[in-house]
């Protein structure tokens, strides 16, 4: 028996093998001002992937949850307020990291990855100024580190589905909004041809849970645009139906 | 400094924990004829909880990706043509499992579960007549190992999701049903007052992607019912908008 089939041997009979546990984060933002969807990356400081982008990743401590862990790693990149954060999924296909060598004696790598969104006004960069974090419009992201492409897919289908199917977007837009401010939003997100300003505008309030403020506000030339704000009070009767937002 | 502090010392210092990874399946069918959702249950033959009825689940081999385990903890309990198989969400929460003592070294038991529905009528227990294996009514499932419970209520909710929001109904029927079949699948599990009758069959008739066979089946009294397919060439174009099924 080879050196190296006597480890698979050891390795296969000595019962199931050990992970190590780490999480990512696919943390958006929409940068309105700019109608540009953007993406958080940092670039990795160790090897393996040393000086490659990558999503904001950590290895599970002793005494945290995987949510906790989420929590810290996004804690240690950017301050903000408001954030809307869940589990998204994980991957823990066989050589998803090269750490899986063959001298490694069968330890495997998890990635369970987490969704968030954030609001990009007041979302502050850790280190800000320091190189080797950024927000990457979605459609500039390099080739990143280990599956990381795969998983921002992922979590690029999930912010498609939020807006689809749930009031996300009011958790990043500012509290007073106009209806035009929300269409360029989800354009952002969903792409220009998802549905015209006309019907989305009627389909949304007929919904029912925007109040108009009776504010206006003046942008360049045009009429002044009507001011709303989402009205969880008349959203709550519809918050466990199943609905269409656009 | 005591055994205890010195040996949760050690720990901490030790780098990151290395988790054992297990597969846990919610396996879902409807039992058309008698009206009533079922959880696969199986009866733990090892320590810990010894006797106890869990999800079926396994840890992960060596040689296997998530997905592999949780079709091959399925293949080993049922035999089934149909199935709709999907990841389910990731546990890890501390102290879930009880293996994770104070004497494991800080080995963690993380959970990766998996949502999968079936067809009853072609759905054949392996080892069926065997103890320790069971269909449960939903309403009639006891305290689970673990945090199986918890588990199941994320299965749960996602079934609901998906008979929402997804033609995964048309996975669980007969491949001639009349709406009457089909409205009493979906009150079997979104409850009784979801909808009621004549508004759910305008609504799915009116997406227009379930085609009338021209044939009628009669049971019991009343007029014969029309059988419908679904007409998966017509779904086709709706695949990827954002869609109520009720």
């Amino acid at each position: 028996m080879s050196g190296r089939e006597l480890k698979k041997t050891i390795v296969e009979t000595a019962g199931p093998p050990d992970f190590k546990v780490g999480v990512d984060n696919a943390i958006f933002s929409v940068d309105t001002a700019q109608n540009r969807l953007l993406v958080l990356l940092v670039m990795r400081q160790h090897e393996p992937f040393l000086g490659q982008w990558s999503l904001p990743g950590t290895l599970v401590r002793h005494s945290e949850s995987l949510e906790d862990a989420a929590y810290r790693i996004l804690a240690e990149k950017i301050r903000v307020n408001n954030l809307y954060l869940e589990q998204l999924y994980t991957f823990g296909d066989l050589g998803r990291d090269p750490r899986e060598s063959p001298d490694s004696y069968g330890v495997r790598y998890l990635s369970v990855s987490y969704f968030a969104l954030v609001r990009f006004e007041e979302a502050e960069l850790v280190g800000s100024g320091v190189r080797g974090i950024a927000w990457y419009p979605l459609e500039e992201v390099p080739q990143l580190a280990f599956d990381h492409n795969k998983i921002l897919q992922y979590g690029h289908r999930r912010l498609r589905n939020k807006l689809e199917y749930s009031p996300i977007a009011f958790e990043v837009l500012p509290e007073l909004f106009s209806l035009s401010d929300l269409y360029q939003l989800y354009t952002t997100v969903l792409g220009e041809n998802f549905a015209d300003y006309s019907n989305f505008r009627a389909r949304i309030l007929k919904l029912g849970f925007l109040a108009d403020t009776g504010l206006k506000v003046s942008r360049g030339a045009g009429r002044p645009a009507t001011l709303y704000r989402f009205d969880a009070e008349a959203f709550a009767p519809l918050k466990d139906k199943p609905l269409v937002f656009i």
